[in-house]
Formats: structure tokens, sequence, C-alpha cells
């Protein structure tokens, strides 16, 4: 085994993670804040994904050992995956808006019964009750059974997209908590969205199918043994989150579009989604569905005939931009605030995590059936299009309390499903419909219910209360605007959508996309894109998109795409990962088990020395996970020699299980000869490792990092005379708590950050103060049970409670 | 001067571009192949582009030097410069739309009016020698001022965006000729289309407002010396790029798209462009455009009310996908050829270019009067919401030589212009108006004319061609299969031009956006992503999409975003350049000198060497242009020290100027004396170049060097005791001709190829026949005279005229 030690400082603010009385290690320099996550000042062990192709010998002769055939086969499966994940996720969204559409119908049939027969105190009875029965039952599922399930979940495949390796969150478990908590939820009126835990929902889907069965149970095929590894996975899940969106809006291009990248694949998942979702409306629209008719797959056509708008109308959008940019920056913010509460209530324990999700049901419940009672009574317009009042189906004119021939408008909004809200706010030629006041109380109260209501302990969107407060948002400013624009007010509410995603979300091309699906007008779409850029804009000054923000709460390490300024001032050596630990090509078995008991490093560089080579040179990269294969397979020789052992393993060996289940190095039995033998790990070693010189500048060296998306780094000295290795950067190096950690004057030379106009109530400073991760000092004292896969669980599930 | 040679053998098949003899070098191994393009085996001067960020002592000390306000100038005028291209994109569009709509319908207008007056033979005079009066002009155009405005611009505009530095692509020569080539053309009933050219023209408007004006004349804007970079540049012309499609098709998302890249300042000239459209056609409306009326601006609305499929309308619209598909490959191969052939023409000089323009223009003249003649006249139909036949403007029905209360079906396609054609082969509720036998004469025609058509010295784009095919196609199809579908012949035109554009140009995605930007119907989505798939899937079976194979007879050496699998056996020392031609840090003028004169490399590694370092350690790598920039300046020393230069050089010195205009080493002129003094090559040497160990797999390199986007990539041993670069990689060694040429073996092993179904008459071998650059022995021949710039102006007119 070789020891490296190559930093000057002797700077050892903290114990390091690993012992420093072990044998031979020289330890001079000790950089505790690497290849552990860090996030704020706490060590959290989440993991990184390993998307980079692993060229090893043994895998190479692996894929040169296959047919045409099993080529053919892989590319086959890949594309019936996506078919599956298709007909899958379409399925599973359409028993979704089943369920919520026949709950949550039949709620209101019931209680807008009561009330024609005016027994309104029973009408409330019943609706609270029901609300908060089935708020129960989502939030004690979800408690009790899949707490991985809770909230939007787009953060999460967020992170995994982007390399984070969370557990549990694509378990059949988290799979089942989502799917019944978010009907549950949903229907309980709550307002929160089922788009992101649709997302969820599809990620979870495309995983387990590419797992391919069970592996408690040995019922896995066969066929899909080359897809358990990260990179497959990770395609595998894009698919998903692209099919789960066109599920969510039918919207299969924005679902595509949703990663960035163009994979056809996904093309392919979003429109087998779509057709299917054509094919359950056609099944529906003989009334087949319950109360469920064929509004439920949401649709918000706004066609209106001969739309045509001039350039006089944008002063008044862009106006509208602005504010929705201030507007969603204000969201974020208390949201954030919101969510440090109710972090801490449901720190508390599980009761208390009930006790706050069923009071905000309640709380809603009351507001739903109070408010309406402020708004007066209208007497329909004669020549309605509709029925009015709208009597036991959705509609523009609820009755609720109002006397035969007459509706109450704020009603017809806060007492209805969300999605017939949003039907309502996008209606076109109805601008007399509603009052001003209606409208106003309407937006006041959806902009704090979705708040209030994202962080409980259910599945929970966030794209749908977004979208109903930004309409009425955008119709009340037309209505305010009132008729010196040719836009109508439903377009107007069509542009205040749009205005508080771009404000809150700030993902607008997608969002750009998904908006032109849903209301089917392309005429608008200029409009709706400056809107967006401008809401953007005016937002980005302010703070942080709501996922980054909901990221950084969770303690993610998620890596941004850019470099920050000041990274052109720091070199890769400044930030690396010392001591650096490393195999020699041909290892003693106790060096080895060493090692790993003691480190908690994924990824090892393997070099040769003398004197199995001239000089010490850099062979490759060995990771963890199959060090752990090579020591369970147990193929070890007694003297310091390489052997051909490719016939002892096969690439199933090496499959990587999702969802966290990794096998231990405490769970290897070897006995002391065994641990005097030697393992040839030339074979095993990704030969081709990606490398950056020590003097690389830290900006470049991120952008290589994050642009091929990968999880080892290895940094090379750029004098000879030294070991061919020098350090290893992982995610956690680029982090910029990583960085201002070591480097804090670095925080404070503002010269290098972007200019953000900044007011000083909506400081940052928050996001130190609670830990999502255990600290480090409760790590230290519990070494040994806190292995890498409990301490995830623990850790994630403590925020997710 | 260091001179390092790491080669083992002593191949040297052709002599190398660099004098041997000279000085010190001590050439070992030869790679003649690299750093010049390599296309076939001829060695074409093409330049890559700078993208990376340069990150030397200079420029970062430029950067801290300046304050906010010019960080923040830049920021706007980034912004600025994209409002202006879309403004001026917009206007320029709406030009050339004028432009086109009223030269060709003043010409249909007269035409018609003959017709009428039944002198058939006066009005084929008039429109068979207007339309070679226009084709004349074009060509001659052309030919004559602007060589580089041929043909589409889009395989330009995409090999620049891929790196790749094609001199006059967007010079104002370029320009003028391809606006005032296209407008002619187009009016000249050519089969061509302007969607293509409008985004090199968009492209070539953005460079030149980035530039800010003149150079020639002294008048640049300095604000604007800042964008005087590659990086830059190219944001700028993905702006235009994006502004062009979105002018082209009012398509603006599918403008965003087209890159793949989202670049938020693309989104926002594509929403200005959108919106000054809307603003020209308000104007227009009122009838002060002449006969442009509201059609110009390409638009398909095919809404048509309660528009439904079901699930039993996939098997046919999957059939249409496989047939376009074939028959999209079947088109890129005609094409092929007929390039080829033309290009054997164009050879022999202008007079042969402007013959064979002439030509096609005479034939599809007659073509277009003459085959209306064998269509029987059919009698209008009664209660048509238009009038039967239409006299004087466009529309669906077309008098031609029919008496009155009649109409002929095929001169209502091809009479016409092509936008007018699509109109009337997308509409809908007309499925019993054309005849099957003229939409199959009209189908076949329109193939055989866009082939034809577009190698002619002219701009001409090949979208709207493609669209008119395939839309033929489609409803041709769609009649077949007749009742048996609830699709009508409008929507299956739509989906048979997305299946030629799948089959032929398989850009799904963004063609998919702008399909349907362009027909205004979303319903239709679902099955246009299914038939781009289809179709996309079949002809890549066949052979490469159009552009490639544009770009492939033109020579560019285009980097592919994939690895080929015989890349993973093979390391990068087996391809990189060598020998390797390096600096010391502190190096000899004449030394500088010597090299830049007898190498064509464009960057040098920069390596201290004792005495001023304890061992050689690479400290960066240097760009020949910007060698020539210190030489020019003469900021030179007597003895070899380093001193602070930084007050002798301003960042514009830097600017690298557009299109190919690049100070030459011949031109600079020392003395004796300065010869003999000393640069310090320290402060502008890149310190952080991108680096790969020598071991590192070609796959992995081409993934590094393609996803960042890099222009030299170093290679580093992995054994001490030898040079700290062994090796440089540019975009030229990973050419598969160029891996092809040192190693023939793996060209013949089909074991590592995609499985790809070939027939035997499409055998890709005519590819290496015709070279489009000048032989290796040409080049040998006169090493003095053929100077980058002027060669490839050459070669690149060659292939263009």
């Amino acid at each position: 085994m070789s020891s490296l030690a190559n930093g000057e400082d002797e700077e050892s603010l903290v114990d390091p993670l690993l012992l420093s009385n072990h044998h031979d290690f020289s330890l001079r320099r000790r950089n505790t804040t690497s290849q552990l996550a860090l996030v704020g000042a706490n060590v959290c062990p989440i993991q990184s994904l390993d998307y980079e192709i692993i060229e090893n010998a043994f895998f190479k002769e692996d894929w040169r050992s296959r047919g045409k055939i099993q080529i053919f086969q892989y590319i086959f499966m890949k594309w019936v995956l996506c078919l599956l994940i298709g007909l899958v996720v379409s399925l599973v969204g359409f028993f979704i808006n089943l369920g919520v559409e026949n709950v949550a119908g039949t709620k209101f049939v019931i209680t807008s019964n009561m009330m024609l027969e005016k027994r309104y105190w029973t009408a409330f009875f019943v609706f609270t009750a029901s609300d908060f029965g089935l708020t129960l039952f989502a939030s004690l599922f979800t408690a009790l059974v899949s707490p991985a399930a809770a909230g939007s979940g787009i953060p999460e495949v967020k992170a995994y997209l982007n390399g984070v390796d969370l557990p549990n969150i694509f378990t059949p478990r988290t799979l089942i908590g989502k799917i019944l908590g978010i009907i549950s939820a949903v229907s309980s009126s709550l307002l929160i969205g089922k788009a992101g835990p649709m997302v969820h929902i599809s990620s979870s889907i495309a995983t387990l199918l590419g797992q391919g069965g069970s592996e408690k149970y040995h019922l896995t095929w066969k066929w899909l043994d080359v897809f358990k590894n990260d990179r497959d996975r990770r395609d595998l899940v894009t698919c998903g989150a692209a099919a789960g969106i066109a599920a969510a809006f039918r919207a299969p291009v924005g679902g595509v579009l949703w990663r960035g990248a163009l994979l056809w694949r996904a093309f392919f998942s979003t429109a087998v989604v779509a057709i299917m979702l054509r094919g359950f409306m056609d099944f529906c629209y003989s009334g087949k569905c319950g109360l469920f008719g064929t509004g439920g797959l949401i649709m918000f056509n706004v066609t209106s005939e001969n739309f045509v708008y001039h350039l006089d109308d944008v002063p008044p959008v862009l106006l509208l931009g602005v504010i929705g940019g201030i507007l969603g920056a204000l969201f974020n913010f208390i949201l954030k605030k919101v969510l440090r509460i109710y972090n801490l209530i449901h720190g508390k324990g599980i009761v208390y995590q009930i006790f706050l999700a069923c009071s905000v049901s309640i709380f809603t419940s009351c507001l739903l059936f109070g408010l309406p009672w402020l708004a007066s009574c209208q007497a329909c317009p004669s020549g309605a299009s509709e029925d009015c009042p709208t009597i036991g189906r959705s509609g523009n004119y609820k009755k609720f309390q109002c006397a035969p021939g007459h509706y109450n408008d704020l009603a017809s909004l806060i007492f209805n499903t969300n999605d017939d809200a949003i039907r309502n706010l996008f209606s076109h030629s109805t601008d007399s419909e509603f009052h001003g006041s209606s409208m106003l109380i309407f937006f006041v109260t959806c902009f704090f219910l979705s708040i209030f209501s994202y962080g409980i302990v259910a599945p929970s969107g966030l794209f749908v209360p977004v979208i109903v407060t930004g309409a009425s948002y955008g119709r009340y400013v037309g209505m305010l605007i009132g008729s010196s624009t040719s836009l109508n007010n439903g377009l107007f509410a069509v542009l205040g959508a749009a205005s508080l995603l771009g404000g809150s979300m700030r993902v607008t091309v997608s969002v750009c996309v998904m908006l032109l699906e849903l209301t089917n007008n392309l005429l608008l779409l200029p409009l709706v894109m400056v809107v967006l850029l401008v809401s953007k804009t005016v937002a980005d000054g302010l703070n942080a998109n709501v996922y980054d923000m909901l990221m950084m709460l969770k303690g993610f390490p998620y890596l941004e795409s850019h470099a920050e300024p000041y990274m052109r001032q720091l070199t890769v050596a400044d930030v690396a990962t010392r001591p650096l630990l490393c195999f020699q090509g041909i290892e003693k078995v106790r060096n080895i088990v060493d090692m790993l008991r003691n480190s908690r490093h994924n990824g090892f560089p393997v070099i040769d020395e003398p004197p199995h080579s001239e000089s010490p040179v850099l062979f490759g990269l060995i990771l963890r996970a199959h060090l752990i294969v090579l020591l369970k397979k147990k193929v070890f020789f007694r003297t310091p020699v390489g052997l051909d052992v490719f016939d002892q393993f096969s690439s199933v060996d090496f499959a990587k299980g999702a969802s966290g289940i990794r096998d231990k190095i405490e769970d290897i039995e070897l006995t002391d000869e065994e641990m005097e033998m030697y393992i040839d790990l030339h074979p095993f070693s990704n030969a081709s490792p990606y490398t950056v010189v020590e003097t690389m500048s830290l900006a470049k060296a991120l952008i290589l990092f994050r642009q091929i998306g990968l999880r080892h780094m290895l940094v090379i000295p750029n004098t000879p005379d030294r070991p061919p290795a020098v350090g290893i950067l992982t995610r956690h190096d680029f982090m910029p708590e990583h960085i201002y950690g070591l480097y804090p004057s670095l925080a404070n030379r503002a010269r290098w950050k972007r200019p953000r106009f900044r007011l000083p109530f909506l400081s940052e400073s928050a996001f130190r103060q609670t830990p999502p991760c255990t600290e480090i000092g409760q790590r230290k004292k519990q070494p040994k049970t806190s292995t890498p896969g409990t301490a995830i669980t623990t850790t994630f599930e403590e925020y997710e409670k």
C-alpha cells in the first residue's frame, strides 16, 4: 500500500474521519471536508452516482465476448423499457386522475346537494370531516410507511439526474406511498398539485422496471442485468420523468425538454403516454369513468377565435412580468421560512407531523367553505353558453348559498378542485363573470395556502398551486387594466400563471412549452416568452429558484453547471482531497480491507510501483464497490502476481443495485490466511480515469467535472519526481460551502460575486443553521454503527418527516 | 526552444509539412495528418475556433482591473445585442418575404391574366423568361460576388457552432449576396426554400452586429471590443440562428431548440422576432404591402374543429413513418449523387455554373407550366367556402386553362408559390378537391425538382422543398387509405411532411416543435412524434442525415458528440500529433519566428526548463494568434528574464477578428538584433489547458474534447522522467478518416461498427473520391504561397462554385 502526503501546511481543525494512527498512513495535511458531502458545516454522507463509463480490462473483455445478438438485445431492451415506461406511467397517471376526480367529485357533489337543501352546517361538517380524514390518511401513510414520499419529489429527481445518490427515493414502498398519498391529499382540497409527485412516481416506475422485478425474491429478468448501472438507470429516470410530465400535463414535448438533454427514448416514452391518454379519454368519453368525464387530464383549451394582440399590449405584459417576478421571489422567500418552521415542528416526532398536517387541512377547509360567504351573489348572465348556476358538476357558475338564478363567483373558484379553478380562470369571454374583490381574495388565499400546504408530511406538488395563484393574480391585473388592452382576462390569467412560474421556478423554456401544450394556444407564445423572461430576470436578482432552495434545505450536494468567478482564482490543488489513499496494482488483501474499513472514500487510484514497473506509474482508478466484489469472491493469490481471473467473474457480479442497497465491507469475513494473500487490481481498474493537472484552475475543472458527469477526478502533478497522482476531486470539493470553509476570505470578496440586488430582509444566512445531516461530532462518536447506508436513511428521513 | 521526440517507430510515409532539417528539431516520428484538417486523404487547412476560456495571467489581470460598471456593461451589451439581432432579423426576414411575395406574386398575376385571355404561349414565354431572368441574376450574383452565399448555409452554421472556422461565411458581402440571391431565386419558381438561407443570413447579421461596424474604416464601437472572441461570437451566432428560424417559420421555440443548448438570450431574440413579425402583420393587414397580404410569413393553420384521433389511427401513421424514412434516405442518397455530378460541372468554371443554374430554371419552368395540362379540369364544388376558381390571388382552386366554373387541381399545387402549395396541401375539409393522379404527379415532380434545384450556384434551402414533397406524399397516402381513418387528408399531409423531414434531416425534437408552431395544432403532437421517431429510426439504418452528408461533401471536420466503439480500443497516444513543438517559458524571438513560419500548428505547449525551474514543468499553452500579437508589439528583452509588461498591452490587442482575417507571421518584419532577443511567454500562456494522460482511451478523450468544445488538448505522460507534455490533440486527430489512415485495420473490423442495415447500392465509398480540398502533393509544392487564409478560401470556394 502506498501512502502519499503532499500538503505543505499542517492545518487540522477537526479530527479526520479516518483514524490517523492507522499503520503506515502519514497524514500531514488533512482535508476533512471532502468525499463526504458537506452542506453548511455538516458532514452528510450522501453519495454520488457513477455515470462514467468504467473502462477496465474486465468490462472490455466482457463486452468483446458479447455477440451481435446480445448488443442488439441491449438496444432492443432499451426501447422496450421506454415503451413499458410510457404504458405504465400513463396507466398510473390515469388511475391517479380517476381517483382524485371521483373522490373529490363525490365530496363536492354531496356537499353541494346539502347546500341546495340549505343544510349549511351539515355540509360544512361533512366537507371538513372528509378533508380531515383524507389528509389524516395521507399523512399517516407517509409518516409511517414511506417518509421519502413526502413533498414534491422534483428536487430528488433533479438531484438524482445531477448525480446525487439519494437512498429510498425510488423504492416500491415510496412509490406506493406516493400514489396513495397524492390521491388522498389532492382529494382533501389541500392546495397542492399532483404534477411534481407524478414526476417522482414515473421516475420510480422507470427505475423499478429497469430493475426487472424484486431482488429480494430473486425474481429478476436476466435480460435486464445490463441495465444495473447508474448510467442506464439515469437514462431510464430521464425517460420516466419526461413521461411523468407528459402524463401530468399532457405536455409531451415539455416533458422531453425538462432535463435539457434531448434523449430520443424520452421522446418516445412521452409519445406513448400521449397516445395512451388519448385512448383513455376515448374510453371515458362514453361515461365509464364515474365523475371523471374527460376533464381530469388537465388540459385548458384557451383557443379563442381570431385572437390578435398588438404591439401596445406589450407594456402591460411587461408590467405583469415584473410584478410576477417579485411575487415569485417573495413566494420562494416565505416558503423557505415556513419550511424551516415546519422542519422544527417535524423534528419533534410523528405525532407533531400528523398534527401539523391535520391543522393545515382544517384551516384550509374552513377557508374554502367560509370565504365564499363574503362574496355577494350575482345574477346569472342572460345568454350564457352554459347552465347558470351549475349544479352537480364542474362549471363556471357555482350556486353555493345563492338564490336560484344567481351564482357565487368566489365559490366558483375556491369551492372547487384546482383543475376546475384553473379552467375557470383561463376561460375566455367571461370577463364580467368575476368581481375584482373575489379575485383578490382568491389570489391572497391561494398564495398563502400554497405555501402552508407544501411542507406537510404528505406528497404535494408546487406546480398547480403556483399556476392557480399566478392565474388569479394575472386575471386580477387584467381586470384592473380593463378595456385598454385587446387581451381578454382569460389570456391575462395565462400570462399571470406564466409570470409566477417564471418567478418561482425559473425553468423558462420547458415551462413555456408546457404552458403552450396546456393551453393549446400557440399564438400566445411570444407574450408568454416575454413574461417568462422578465419575471425570471427580476426574480433571479432577488433569490434562488424554488427547487434550488429546496435542495439546499434538504442538503443535496447539487452541482451547478457554471463556475463562480472566484473559482478562477483557485487551482484544483487548493481544494483537492488529501491525503490521497492509493492501492498498488497487486495489493495485499489486508491492506485493502483496512483501507476500506477506515475510510469512506469510494474511489482509489491504482499505482504500479517498483518492482512491478520501473517507476511509479498511474494505472487507473478502482471503485470501492468493485473492491468489495473482489473481496467477496475471494479470488486471491498467495504471491504478488497477476493471473487471468476473467472466467471467475461475470458482469452480473459488478452490477450495481438501485436505491442504496450496497454490500458493506463490514459484512465480509476473511481468515488471517486470506488476509495475507494478494489481489490483482489491474483488470478491474478503470484505466482511463479523467485527470487534471494540479495547476488547472478550479473553474475549468468544474466545467469538466459537471459536463461529463464525473464522480472522481484524479489530480496529477505537473512536475516529475512526485507520485503520479497527488489528489482526487469529488462533487463535494466543488461545493461552495467546502471552498468557503477552506478559504473564508473568498466568501467576503464581494468583488467576485455576481451582482445580485439583495434586500436586507432576504438574507440567506438562515441556510446554515438547521443541520439536515448528522453533525460531525455525532458521526465521530459512532464511527462503526453509522455505515453510509443507514446514516443516509436516518438523516434523509429526518428532514422528510 | 525545446524539442521533444517521443515516438518509438520510424514511420514517415510522407514528407512532413515542417522542414525536418530545421535547427535542433529531432523528428523521430512524424504524424503528418494532424493539426491540418484531414478529410479523406486530403489536407484541408480549415481551422478550429477557440471556444475555451484562455486563462492566462494577462486576461486575469485585465478582468480584475475592470470595475463593476464594465462588467455590468458587458452583460447589458449582451442583451442589447440580442434585442438588436431580433429587431434586424425580423426586419430582414420581413423584407425578404415582402420581396418574394411581390415579385413572384406579380409574375403569377400577369401570367394568370394572360391565361384568362387564352394567350397560352405568351403566358408560357413570359413565365419562363421571368424565371430565367431571376435565376440568372441570382446565380450571376452568387458566382461573381459572393460564392459563399450559395446553398443552404445550415451546414456552414452547424459546422461553425461545432467549432469549425470557415472563412467568408459571415461577411457583409455574403450577407448581401444571400439576401438578394434568395429573393430572386425563390421568386423564380425554383423548388428551393428560404429557411436555410434565412438562418445563414441571421447568423451573419448577428456576427456583424457583434463586430460593431467595419474594421476596415475604423468605425468600431469600443463597447463591443469585449465581444471579439470566438466564445461570445458563438453565442451571438446561436442567437442569430434561433432568430432566423423564428423569422422563417414564426416558430420561436423551435428556433431556440435548434442547437440543443438552451440559451436565455436566444430565447429573448426569438421572442423579439415573434413580436416584431406580429407588428409587421398588423401593418400589412391594412393592405400596405402590395401582394404580400398576411400570408407571406409562413403559417399554416390546420386547426380543425373537434379534431379527434383514435388508437386505430396509429397503424397507418406508423406505415407513413416507415415509408417516409425510406423516402428520406433515398432523397439523401440521390441528392449526394447529384451534388457530386454538379461538383464536377462546377469545377469547369463560372460559365458552366451559370449554364447549369439556367438549365435547371428552364426545365423547372417547363414542368410547372406543362404538367397541369395533363390534369383534367374539375367542376367547382358547390358550397365551397372560397371562390372557385380563384383568380388573381392565392387559393385552393386555380383556373389555369379550364372553363369557367372549373379548376385545375394540379395547377393549384404546381403553378403556385411553395408556401401556397403547402397551405393547399395542409388544408382540411378539402378531401375531394385533389385527384390521386395529380397528387402523385406533384409528389414525383417535387421529389426530383428538390434534388436538382438544391446544388445550383444560388442560395437555396432544403426545408420547404422537403415539406412540400412530404406533404404531397402524405396526402397521397391519406387518399389511398381513404375513409378507414378518422384523420383527414390535410392532417395526413402534415404527418407526411413530418415523416420526410424526419427521414431526411433527422432533427426530431426541434422539427416537431417547428411543425407544431407552423401548423398551430397541438393535438396532433403525439402522432407527429411517432412519425418522426419511426422515420428517423428507419432512415438512420440506411444512411447519414442530409446535413452530415453535405458537411462531409464540403469537407468540414465536424466532430460528432458520440464516440465510435473502436475508439475504446485506442489510447490518445495512438493518434496524437507528433512531434510536439514546444516553447520555453522565456523564449528567443528567432525560435518563435522560425517555429511559426515552419509549422502550421495553432497551439504550442509552454514548458519551463532548467535553469528557470528545477525540472521541466508544463506551464501552459500559447496560441499562434497571441504569439503573433507579441511579435508585432515587439516587447522584447535583451536577456532571458521575465518582466511585467502588462501595461504595454490592452485586451483589444488580443481581440480576434471575425471571418478569417488574421495577421500572418510572414507580414512581421524583425531585425537581426530583435531576433536575438527574448519574450516572456508566461503572462500570455493559458495556464489551465485541458490535459489527458497518454493512456486515456480515445473514446473518453473525444467526449471530453467535444463536450467542453476544445481546440487543443495536451497529452501528458503517465511515467516520470519524460517531458511534461508528449503530444497535442486537435479536432483532426479525432476524425475517423485520420484514425483509419493510421490504423487501416480498424476500418475493416465490422464487429465494432454500429449495426447498420446497408443495401448494396447505397455504399458510402463515393465519399472518398472527389477531393474537396487540395491534395497533399499540391500543398507540398507550394508551401509558401498557400497560407492558411488563402488556401481555405480557394478550397472552400471550389466547392461552393
